[in-house]
């Protein structure tokens, strides 16, 4: 049956007002019946599509990637086309239409995936392996299914990108597949935005978005991406923080010292980037520059009743982390990275244990994220901080300060700063999110957890500053995938239920949001 | 002429009370005429003597320089011996009776170096070379002289240990060998005692003066090492600061994790360890533990007086290092180095600058070199330090925490203390230091300088500690002598003069002394 079949049936159905055929429950079922009956022949596209390497500096990798995925959009039916900017690689565009649908919704996931170290690889990056359980439970190497072979939930498919993030393309498109074989269409026109860089740091995202503004023209985005809960449990998170990177430089004399000489006398670099990081922050995680909650947007009612129903991990956590107490007295995790953050994630100056050495040294350095929340911006926090330091005694520069500067000044503070980005944060009680979470929850065993924000970062902002989209994040990777590292990997029974994730929602969500919007 | 017939002529001169006849200005223009009549052969024995490689951990080749350096003594009329303790490179000792004397010192100098890098060196580190001014001035390979030819006072002799430390038993004994020719004999009895573990740390030192307790009894130590003053005059040290070296560890979660999912939750060692450093210490060296001054003797009328008489060189030396102020409002060096210091010398946690991740670390180290004055004992620092971490809400360690102590106590501080020693300091305004001054000066185109302590550390106090003598040092090199590193030197001017200082101290000091202490 071709698509245009399927989507006919599919407007007659809902001409007939038939609404009621096409429950979640129903499209979950038909995913699963779809996948038992093709576990074979999933896995063998989800390899293909692996074996392709695609780390982001390779613009001709990336590009073969995206004929590839092109080839695999048209193969569902849908429209396909290259999206390019000058000196970027390439991503990729596709469009299945819904008959009847008035809502669009954009499937974002990235294709490119991090650089690659094989001598740390079991096996090798670009070689998909299957195996019977994670390699730290001690996994074994499986022959890949064939066809009419079952596979486990628990074996787990090895090779970059399988979680981070082609598995969300496979699942999308299998949804589809499925859909199609039970005469199930889509309730939202479908747009598809594979990005080329995500992992290289989308510096084109923004330039792709303002040129191919019409066609990403959209009510809403799903960055399908990242992991689920903690707990295990399936996730729509609402929320990204911003982030803004920071390299400070203090200076000590122009050589080296001997401290017992000169110790008392001559400016200590550490003892300077101690107390400047004392003044900005206490052990609690308290921010302490004037003006860095300035711009902190409360915690809303949606997000209090949000976290309120979020399953307890805390506990665990602690016990898996060594630690005895948290930040500010073992307040909640999902509700600390709801405020922003100054992480100290460097310091670096002289040397310690066995590298020590009786010395004062010419400089010392620090290396800070501040993790941002809505609705903060970079500049203002950029502001905030170099006030605070100025008002530490310090006279800021951009570069290594010369000689005349140096003889000014009593306490010279170099500061680099990284491109950064504000928070992205979609309303928890608006018409997509009620939306999203009633064809989420449909005909699911359990309800997906409503996750105000994640606490690491992404250009998610964007999707809403230039399109004026909101964005929610929608994982189906499971917890231990090894994310960025060696050995990456997704679980089987994660790409499952990410297939049926996405035929009960591309079923049900027109039908919950027009239901509201469009009556 | 022999030895004991220049002792009998001075016996005689002090009978007959001719003391006038033996001047420190007549010594030393014995010392001058002596060695510009011998520069030739002085450098001979000197270059022979820095041509034995000397590095402490090679106990056979200290034996060799040991064995060498008792023929140079017994050259002099000296007697010689070894000393000698289980494991330790061995030490010379010497001794010259001064008939008539009441009084005896002993001259300290070290004949180990500092290990080598031949590859950092300009020639090789035990292949003495002479050039015509400083490597850093430009200078050149210049011919060794043949006897009857003079050098330059700016020349320099380049070799492992040239200023640091053989160049002082080179001019103390050419002093000898002066005075000899000129018929002056030391007013004091002379012990030589030449370390062979002094640049390793003289861990053994303490076993050798209570080995040889009466052997190397005396009434005062003169410490012969280490550079002049920085404004290059000649200068007498009546102190030392003492030291105890401290690693510190605090730790975060037992894996690293990403600062953006768990910024704000989990502690961050970075900050942990700024906060603990920022908490003992201002920018202006002001240490905040409490009690840690209360041993601090004040600083005495006679070490007030000594310092208001300095040349002035911190101006000087601020414009040289690129600083446009100093700790405590620019106050004086040398006035800040009476004082105790607690120098970071190394902080290390996660990365910066290009090495920089958006990680929370497992731990954060720091290093610290606290200096001691007098009174501070090394055990009561430790103890006021450990009290004043414990009173942070660490909970302190020795060892790499376990498990159980991890998941028990919310902050953990690892200590790892050095071996400490305490300070020395001898009185500036008793007989030893009044005659000791007033001989250096006797003669002397500028009187020496009186310091009442250098900033660094030495093992000084143990003369003091076990053998209860007064320990004074005075150095000769040139303050530009590279010391410790490649390409070290030592200035012939310097070496000149030093052979004129010794000449005139030995003369002179028992007259000095014994006409106060001896009516």
């Amino acid at each position: 049956m071709t698509m245009i079949r399927a989507s006919i049936i599919a407007g007659l159905a809902l001409i007939a007002g038939t609404v009621e055929a096409q429950s979640g429950g129903e499209a979950r079922a038909a995913a699963r019946r779809h996948r038992e009956a093709n576990e074979a022949k999933i896995l063998r596209e989800f390899s293909t599509l692996l074996a392709m390497p695609n780390v982001a500096s390779n613009h001709a990798d990336i590009r073969r990637n995206a004929d590839h995925l092109m080839a695999m959009l048209r193969q569902r039916g849908a429209t396909a086309q290259i999206l390019e900017v000058p000196d970027a690689p390439v991503s990729v565009f596709g469009e299945i239409r819904a008959p009847g649908a008035t809502r669009t919704i954009v499937l974002y996931a990235h294709f490119d995936g991090q650089p690659v170290d094989p001598r740390q690889w079991q096996g090798a990056p670009f070689t998909p392996v299957l195996r019977d359980k994670a390699l730290f439970q001690g996994g074994k190497d499986i022959p890949f299914p064939t066809d009419g072979q079952r596979t486990e939930r628990d074996w787990r498919i090895y090779a970059r990108s399988a979680s981070d993030d082609k598995g969300s393309i496979i699942a999308m498109l299998t949804a589809l597949d499925a859909m199609r074989a039970a005469n199930l269409s889509p309730s939202v026109n479908v747009k598809f935005f594979f990005e080329g860089e995500e992992e290289a740091g989308s510096g084109h995202l923004q330039a792709i978005l303002e040129k191919y503004r019409s066609l990403l023209a959209a009510d809403a985005w799903l960055f399908c991406d990242g992991p689920v809960h903690q707990s295990g449990r399936l996730q729509a998170v609402f929320g990204l923080r911003g982030v803004v990177g920071l390299e400070l430089t203090v200076y000590g004399p122009t050589r080296p010292l001997h401290s017992g000489h000169y110790g008392n006398w001559a400016p200590n670099p550490g003892a300077l980037i101690a107390n400047l990081i004392a003044s900005m922050r206490d052990d609690d995680g308290r921010v302490k520059v004037a003006g860095f909650y300035d711009d902190v947007r409360p915690i809303s009612a949606a997000e209090r009743a949000a976290l309120r129903v979020l399953p307890p991990v805390d506990s665990t956590l602690r016990v898996g982390l060594g630690l005895a107490r948290t930040e500010a007295d073992n307040a909640m995790l999902a509700e600390r990275i709801m405020v922003p953050a100054l992480n100290v994630r460097g310091i670096r100056v002289g040397g310690v244990q066995e590298t020590g050495a009786n010395v004062i040294s010419t400089e010392a350095f620090a290396s800070f994220d501040i993790r941002l929340v809505p609705v903060q911006r970079p500049d203002h926090v950029r502001d905030v901080v170099e006030k605070h330091i100025a008002a530490q005694g310090y006279h800021i520069v951009r570069d290594v300060p010369d000689s005349a500067t140096r003889a000014r000044y009593p306490k010279i503070a170099r500061l680099e700063w990284e491109a950064g980005y504000p928070a992205q944060r979609a309303a928890m009680d608006g018409e997509f999110a009620k939306a999203l979470l009633a064809a989420l929850a449909d005909g699911a065993a359990q309800p997906p957890l409503a996750v105000p924000t994640l606490g690491g970062s992404g250009p998610g902002y964007l999707f809403t500053e230039v399109l004026g989209a909101p964005v929610v994040t929608l994982p189906l990777a499971n917890f231990d995938n090894n994310q960025h590292a060696a050995n990456e990997n997704l679980r089987l029974g994660n790409l499952w239920d990410g297939v049926e994730m996405y035929a009960g929602l591309l079923v049900r969500l027109g039908k919950e949001w027009s239901g509201r919007v469009v009556p």
